[in-house]
C-alpha cells in the first residue's frame, strides 16, 4: 500500500469507528432500550452484531479487496493475512458493556500482508479514541503518547486478571503469584483493546493474560509497537494473529523478565 | 444539625473539593512539575500535604468548633467521632496519582456524632464528582443513582485485589479464591475511594479489602449508603471510623453470602 491508501484507510476506519460509538452511546443512553430487554445478554449480542455488520457492509462496499475478520459471523472466513484484512472487535468488553454501560471499546486493527498498519481503540461511553499509523506514532485523541521509559518490575504496576493467579488451566498459578509479590500493584479492567491501551499510554507497565482471539488484540498491538512496546505469547513466541493466544504486551525493560522468571504455560 | 446547617456545610465542602481539584489538575497538566520532580513520589507527597492543609485552613477558618482527621498530619488529634468531625483523604489513590497521573479522588466524608452525613468523592482528572447527603440520596454529578438492584452472587463483578487471593497476612486465600472462581468477573482499579463509588453507582456489586484506614472508607460509605448497599469490616462487624479495617462494601443481597461462605480472617 502506499502511503496515500493508508491515509485514505485511517480516515475511513476513524470515521466509522466514532459513527459505530456514536450509536452505541445514543442506545446506552435510551433507558427503555436497556430497561425492556429481557436479559441485557441478548442486548450485548443484539449491540455486537448490529456493529460488526455495519463495519463488514462499509468495508465491503468501500474496499471490495479487503476481507473482514470478526467474532460475530458477518466477516469473511481467514486463515491467513495475505492482502488487507481488517480485525474488528465490535464491543471489547461485554462483561463492562452489560454490567457497567461503560469501560468497552471499538477495536479495529487493519493488516497488510500480515504486518499491522492502523491500529484504532474507542472507548465508548468516554468519547476516547487511541489510534496509530504504522511508523507516526500513537495517540490519545489529539494527544501523542510518548515512548515508554525503562522501568524496573519492582515499581511496576501490572494488569493481571485474579483468575490467572488461581489455580486455572493455562498457566502456573505459582509464578503468577511471585509475580504479583514482586510488582508494585496489580490492576484489571475487564476490556483487552483498553488494557492495550493502557500500555501504549503507559498508565500500566505490562498487560498479561492466557487466552485472546486476533480480534481482542489486532489494534492494540499495533498502537503498543509505536511508543517502543513488544507484545508476544506469554512464553515469547509471536503472536498467531488467525489463532488465540496467551499474551504478554508491554515495556520491553520487564517484558522478557516476567516470562523468564514468572510465567510457566501448562 | 439542622437541614439547614448540613446544606451549607455540604455547599462549601463540595465548593473546596472542586477548587481543591482544579488545584490537582492544574498541576498534572503543567508538565515542568511532573518532569523535574527527582521523584515523582516527591510530587504526591508535596499534593497530597497542599491538599489536606488547604482543607484543614478552610474548615477551621469557616466552622471553627469542627475537627478534622486527615493522613498527611494537618487535622487533629481524633480518637472519637463526637461532634462535627471532617475525615479527609485529599488523594486516593496514590499509585494511580503516579504512574497514571489519573484514575485518583479527594474523598471527604463529614460525620456529625458518628453518623455520616455528607460524602464527597471526586474523580479528579475525569472531573467527576460523586456525591450525597443523608437521607437525600447519592448522585454522581447532576444523576441520582439508583437503588441497588437484587444480584445473585454467580452473576457478580466484584473489586478484589490479586494481593487478597495469594497467600497474604490477613484473609486466608482459599476462600478469596474460590470467591474468584464463584462471581462472574473481577476488577480492580487501585482506588478506594473510587471503588466505593462504583459500588454506589451499580458498575460493580462489591468491594472487598483487607486494610484500610477512615479516611478511604468515610465518604464511601454514605454513597453506597444511599443506595441501600452495606458496608462492614471483612467478618460482618461494624467499622471502626477511628481505625484500621478491613472492608466489604456492595449489595446487600450478596454481602452476607460473601462474608459467611468466602471470607475468613487470620
Amino acid at each position: 500500500m502506499t502511503d496515500a491508501n493508508i491515509q485514505n484507510i485511517y480516515d475511513q476506519a476513524k470515521k466509522w469507528v466514532l459513527e459505530a460509538g456514536e450509536r452505541l452511546r445514543t442506545k446506552m443512553h435510551q433507558p427503555l432500550v436497556i430497561e425492556t430487554k429481557s436479559d441485557a445478554n441478548d442486548l450485548v449480542t443484539e449491540m455486537d452484531q448490529e456493529t460488526e455488520r455495519f463495519f463488514a457492509e462499509h468495508i465491503r462496499n468501500t474496499f471490495p479487496e479487503h476481507r473482514v475478520l470478526g467474532e460475530e459471523g458477518f466477516g469473511d472466513e481467514v486463515s491467513d493475512l495475505d492482502g488487507t484484512v481488517w480485525i474488528v472487535d465490535p464491543i471489547d468488553g461485554t462483561m463492562n458493556f452489560v454490567h457497567q454501560k461503560q469501560n468497552f471499546a471499538i477495536s479495529v486493527g487493519i493488516y497488510q500482508d500480515g504486518v499491522g498498519v492502523i491500529g484504532l481503540i474507542y472507548d465508548v461511553m468516554a468519547d476516547c479514541l487511541y489510534h496509530a499509523i504504522k511508523d507516526q506514532g500513537a495517540y490519545k485523541n489529539d494527544e501523542k503518547l510518548k515512548e515508554l521509559k525503562e522501568v524496573q518490575l519492582d515499581s511496576s504496576i501490572l494488569c493481571l486478571n485474579s483468575f490467572w493467579t488461581i489455580e486455572n488451566r493455562r498457566v502456573h498459578e505459582d509464578g503468577t503469584q511471585a509475580l504479583v509479590r514482586k510488582v508494585r500493584g496489580t490492576r484489571s479492567y475487564g476490556s483487552a483493546a483498553l488494557e492495550f491501551a493502557y500500555v501504549a499510554e503507559g498508565s500500566i507497565d505490562a498487560y498479561i493474560t492466557m487466552r485472546l482471539a486476533p480480534w481482542d488484540i489486532a489494534a492494540g498491538v499495533i498502537l503498543v509497537n509505536e511508543v517502543g512496546g513488544v507484545t508476544t505469547q506469554a512464553d515469547g513466541s509471536a503472536l498467531d494473529m488467525v489463532g488465540k493466544n496467551s499474551v504478554i504486551t508491554g515495556n520491553p525493560s520487564i517484558h522478557n523478565e516476567i516470562i523468564d522468571d514468572y510465567i510457566k504455560l501448562k
